[in-house]
């Protein structure tokens, strides 16, 4: 399979992008890599490892679309940039999927010009992986549509499903709106239209998940719109960071603190384990007419590997063509009525 | 001073609510207590202590509002319920303050009915402390107001400053726009037009608060509608308790793990004191014309008592007459615009 990936977006590109794809090659046979950046400083990186060059395609593209460029604007102007070119190689099928850990906003719009909605999908959304006690939900969405209608929630629910079973391998998966209470009718109108929607579907809807219990994995699925999507998605990490940071204060206050501390060294680390994004890939975009994943910001090489990975089941799941025609066949459904 | 305090609301009522007032009225010496309920629920926790009887008066109140109850119909047709009457005691100025542990929305509710709102404002919200590792912050609105216009976080960030300066003893308090990003023009419409409407005043307002950094206490107001306020508690609340017993798991998983964690012990406790809420009092609810507190629904005796402590300050600091002043200065500048 051959997948295209964007070596200048993030905060370790090109180093951790270049390190992370000669690192997936080693590890996975069937995956060919288009390397999307400037020439000259994707060679320097690639010349530090042994590898089999033709497994690897370095793509020049003289531009980079940076975090502090405007979205739309970055998208209609850097036609040369490393994001646009491997949205590009996405849509002309020289390449089957593509990754970038680079300017979210840029990723989205590009995705949406380049490539388009998947028919039926009102609204693409950024799906993004919830660490739980109980192993990973998928959120939904995550940032991409602050304000959002019932019917983007809907769509939200059913790519989430769809992709938490073809490529999380979990069949069947639940689905629960984020909310300040499980009882049907708390919460916002666009909850409680968006409830009223789910419950005419045939998708495995469990209603109201209440986000305190969020942490424990009590959806396969949270559904929610972007605004709480990202607020949820970042307050979890602000509290479990500033927690974290409480107790290595505590843990390194004095002698006899440390000693404690280092006796539990590998279950803290076991613990921090849990709640590292690397582990996990990458945030798919759910309703864009392609395989796109974008990688965090911060990603190292091995987050880059992850997502890598994560973009051939996505693709071999066939995800973009089961979301079509789920979305045609709630569709067929509701009219038939 | 005279406070009401509703006997029957909450987890542990009556047993430690009466137990709460007890702890009080030993700690502090001018606060005279209406403690009200059913009578012989409560004379028979009383017996159980000594104390100057003439401190603390028993209101019979035949009916409970339970937390199952909806709160307008609970209102409007338990007119003899503890809550019901402690708010008449309010208006009837027989009490300076009231505080319960039951039923949010009822006690929101018969607020609204038995008080009214101070003029100018156009919808009272709950104020939560938000604790940090910087101390407290406080969130406004913390669940009342589900869905909000731009002047109602205005509103908001004006009544929980006042709150803030005058019982949290913080001077020109600070106040943030929750949001998902800091840059201006981040977040929903809602987000945006409430940013326009502070930069008019001369409040401290300081832009928008991004979530992420909300538990290092970024600013003393955390201010946002109703629904992503509670979210934002709950999910707090949530990771916290998530990562406690994550690490409890691992503390006691062998003999060498439970050493290590021992020598922890008195550092852990102090870092759980910091999350605990029994430390903080209660919520007040701003807008309401009468200082009404609500009590955590699970508060225990030391909760309570500090519930009460803070109503005193709330009374004694003027805070809705303030916020009445303070209201009407920003309208009357608006309009001399």
């Amino acid at each position: 399979m051959r997948i295209a990936v964007d070596g200048m977006g993030g905060d370790h590109a090109p180093k951790e992008i270049v390190k992370g794809c000669i690192e997936c090659i080693n590890e996975v046979d069937d995956i060919d890599i288009f390397l999307i950046g400037q020439k000259n400083l994707i060679e320097k990186e690639l010349e530090k490892y042994a590898f089999d060059s033709t497994r690897i395609k370095i793509i020049h593209a003289s531009e980079i679309i940076t975090n502090e460029d405007k979205p739309v604007k970055a998208v209609r102007r850097k036609k040369d940039s490393s994001m646009i070119v491997g949205l590009n190689l996405l849509k002309e099928r020289k390449v089957e999927a593509f990754i970038s850990a680079g300017n979210t906003g840029a990723l989205l719009a590009g995705s949406l010009f380049n490539l388009g909605r998947i028919k039926g999908i009102d609204r693409p959304a950024i799906a993004s992986v919830y660490p739980t006690t109980k192993g990973i939900s998928l959120l939904v969405d995550a940032g991409a549509n602050a304000e959002c209608k019932a019917r983007n929630l809907l769509e939200f629910g059913l790519m989430g499903s769809v992709y938490v079973e073809k490529v999380l391998g979990k069949e069947n998966p639940s689905i629960g709106l984020a909310n300040i209470g499980i009882e049907e009718g708390k919460g916002t109108q666009l909850i409680k239209e968006s409830f009223e929607l789910f419950k005419k579907t045939d998708l495995n809807f469990c209603g109201n998940a209440e986000v305190r219990d969020l942490p424990k994995g009590i959806v396969d699925v949270i559904v929610c719109d972007g605004f709480v999507g990202n607020v949820i998605l970042k307050l979890t990490e602000g509290v479990a960071m500033t927690i974290m940071s409480m107790l290595k204060e505590q843990f390194t206050k004095n002698f006899i603190n440390k000693i404690g501390a280092a006796i539990l060294k590998g279950s803290l680390k076991e613990f921090k384990k849990n709640l590292d994004y690397t582990e996990y890939g990458g945030a798919p975009l759910l309703g864009i007419n392609g395989a796109v994943v974008k990688a965090h910001g911060s990603s190292n090489a091995k987050a880059i590997k992850n997502a890598i990975k994560q973009a051939k089941i996505f693709v071999e799941g066939e995800v973009v063509q089961i979301i079509n025609r789920e979305i045609c066949r709630i569709g067929d459904e509701n009219n038939a009525e």
